[in-house]
């Protein structure tokens, strides 16, 4: 059971470990949503992500007996890191299943704990299911990512922290996956502040706790789809649903593509990397329905590798309106690059990739197509360069990026 | 004169202003230079960097007369939004010329922050003499970025902090441009710890401090070339070069292709958005030569526009073997191009663009030249990929980007 006493141990357990993250003040979010709003930067923590709490405390309360044969999880993501972090600084030995698709670099910062790394399976299910099939061969315990109460005590922690340096908080929003962290934190912050709210936040594509809550019973989604990859989890954890059933007083979701405004506000303003799954808690503050109240907002990790971050900033570029690519036909004959480069130019729009493709018609008014990517310096710059084309009598037509996120 | 009284002062005047930004400890710089490091992240200070400090101390003391007529400086940067926030909370008009490159998103900043914003020249200089030249015609009181000690004893504040929260402190390392920071940094570090070091450090493409070390007088560069725009600085500022000889105990030059390196550990690794200025301190660690050391290196500020950090990410994918290209010239007949895709796919290589152009040779057995960009796990990968288009016959030339970073 959750009690106040887990929690206390917990505490204990965690405090040569983990960092007491800084709560940081957002003036941009306060001012857009009329709330006083901080976050609670998990990204800053050790492995860059709450998880290792959890998985920490939950290693430490093992017995002798379960410690001995050694540890097994399956996760590709941050649990990995906070079960291999926390067996190393335990000295005991970790295996993780993760998927053979996994980012060279999870792969090395878990072997760089210590763990022994297999990779098995086109994805979670399947290295889940290898995990634990190792587990029973093998003897090992196997480490559930959130369906567990020792593993929920120990992300509740970050209840006392809040409260402790933020004591007048009136809301809590987080990121919500399999329940862990949603069921450990609701709870302890009911425990310490009855009247504290606490609002739980899914992608629309992996809205199985939604579904659940509104249900009154666990249920399951046949598929899931989001770019918040440590929240795509198609079933909630079912020890940790009743106690979110009881705390958790709201479920938000959230589409993928606001979590791009969301990236980028955490980048450009508060100069914070935060991972799809976190940038949920952010993304959600502008669906609050709520004014003057005082709101923490987690933001659960920050392992984004280089390739994610670059898709990341170059659909918030087109999503700024600060790089755009328009197409047009022009008549198959010297001198009408020059001029559509000159109507760019003049309006101070940055050329920036061109396409010339001479094939696309017989017509030769409009043989040529001209793909021009053009950086801006946001939407209007963009409209203003478009209309000047159009009233220059050229058709061009703004090549819109696809709506999905790869 | 920079004396403990006017630090005392000038703490006293920003305690209700900035944010006592929290000692961040870096495990991964630790392990690699032998060292205790620490960042003092002045990317999550009020306006993204340190410089609102040293404008607020300064806009703080100016009499009646000084304050009246209202404000003005010169900046396309931090400065320009730290001036701006100062003159709006002490309720006094601010004036800053820009140039008219300077990236909108700096520009709307600065005018959120209250200023009124001129964009006029093609350089800071020219922005600086229009600043100048408005300052004696209209009366405004020009606030300068470095070359004076009010704003160095702002800046010096930071001392008093990373002294506080790490006391053992043996070596501070910090960017140096006009030498504001460093002139109040060292000499307040000193005062509070003699036997402290100071390490200063400077792009090589600006390094007009270390000259001036060097020759024992301010002197100027001829020009100056740096991505570090923040210290993009060619003569220090002769109010506060004596502070800097008598405290300032070594400087560091970092050449631009270090702070690659140096942004995307800042990313991955610790989570943190740091402007290109601010990495120096960061890239420096690696030249320490010391071990054993309680090292604090200051990140400065955050300030990076989108499009900026899009093109440093584009920077750093490529440096870390993550993205790369390589040209191979084809028989013109079918068939070819599926045996490349073969041959990259089989390897786990991602193609993520291709460019095929069939007119670069008359000799029918090398006459396609194929560019293909290809997604990879890094260096390692990326050369086996290379070496097994080379076994099966194929001249593949990898195509290096430019030396310099745009």
């Amino acid at each position: 059971m959750l009690t106040m006493e887990k929690f206390l141990d917990a505490r204990e357990i965690l405090r040569p470990v983990v960092n007491q993250t800084p709560p940081i003040y957002s003036s941009h979010y306060s001012r857009l949503t009329g709330n006083r709003v901080h976050f609670k930067p998990e990204n800053l923590q050790v492995t860059g992500a709450y998880k290792v709490r959890g998985a920490f405390v939950k290693i430490a309360r093992l017995d002798a007996e379960q410690k001995k044969c050694g540890l097994i999880t399956a996760s590709a993501g941050n649990h990995a890191q906070g079960v291999a972090l926390a067996a190393q600084m335990q000295k005991l030995k970790a295996t993780v299943v993760m998927p053979a698709t996994t980012p060279l670099v999870k792969v090395n910062n878990t072997k760089g704990y210590g763990a022994k790394v297999i990779l098995y399976g086109e994805n979670y299910d399947e290295a889940y299911e290898q995990a634990c099939a190792l587990a029973e061969r093998s003897g090992l315990t196997y480490i559930h990512p959130f369906n567990d109460l020792d593993i929920a005590s120990g992300q509740g922690t970050i209840a006392f922290e809040i409260l402790e340096d933020l004591p007048d908080t009136d809301v809590i929003v987080l990121p919500v996956g399999g329940g862990g962290l949603a069921a450990g934190v609701a709870t302890l912050a009911k425990m310490l502040k009855p009247d504290i709210q606490i609002i739980g936040v899914e992608p629309c594509g992996a809205a199985c706790m939604k579904l659940s809550f509104e249900q009154d019973e666990v249920c399951s989604l046949a598929s899931v789809s989001t770019i918040a990859d440590g929240v795509a989890v198609s079933k909630p954890g079912e020890l940790v649903f009743p106690y979110i059933q009881a705390h958790v007083d709201r479920m938000l979701s959230i589409e993928d593509e606001e979590l791009i405004d969301a990236f980028l506000n955490a980048m450009e303003i508060h100069k914070l990397v935060v991972e799809n799954a976190g940038l949920l808690s952010v993304a959600a503050l502008r669906h609050l329905e709520m004014t003057g109240k005082n709101v923490v907002s987690i933001l659960s990790g920050g392992n984004m590798d280089v390739i994610t971050i670059a898709s990341m900033v170059q659909h918030g570029l087109i999503y700024r309106g600060r790089v755009f690519t328009f197409s047009v036909l022009l008549p198959d004959r010297p001198g009408e690059l020059e001029k559509i480069s000159h109507i760019v130019a003049h309006l101070s729009g940055n050329i920036i990739r061109l396409e010339h493709n001479q094939f696309v018609s017989l017509n030769r008014n409009a043989a040529v197509e001209l793909k021009v990517t053009v950086e801006a310096f946001g939407h209007d710059h963009k409209n203003a360069i478009l209309r000047a084309l159009s009233e220059k009598g050229y058709r061009a037509g703004l090549i819109e990026p696809s709506a999905s996120i790869d």
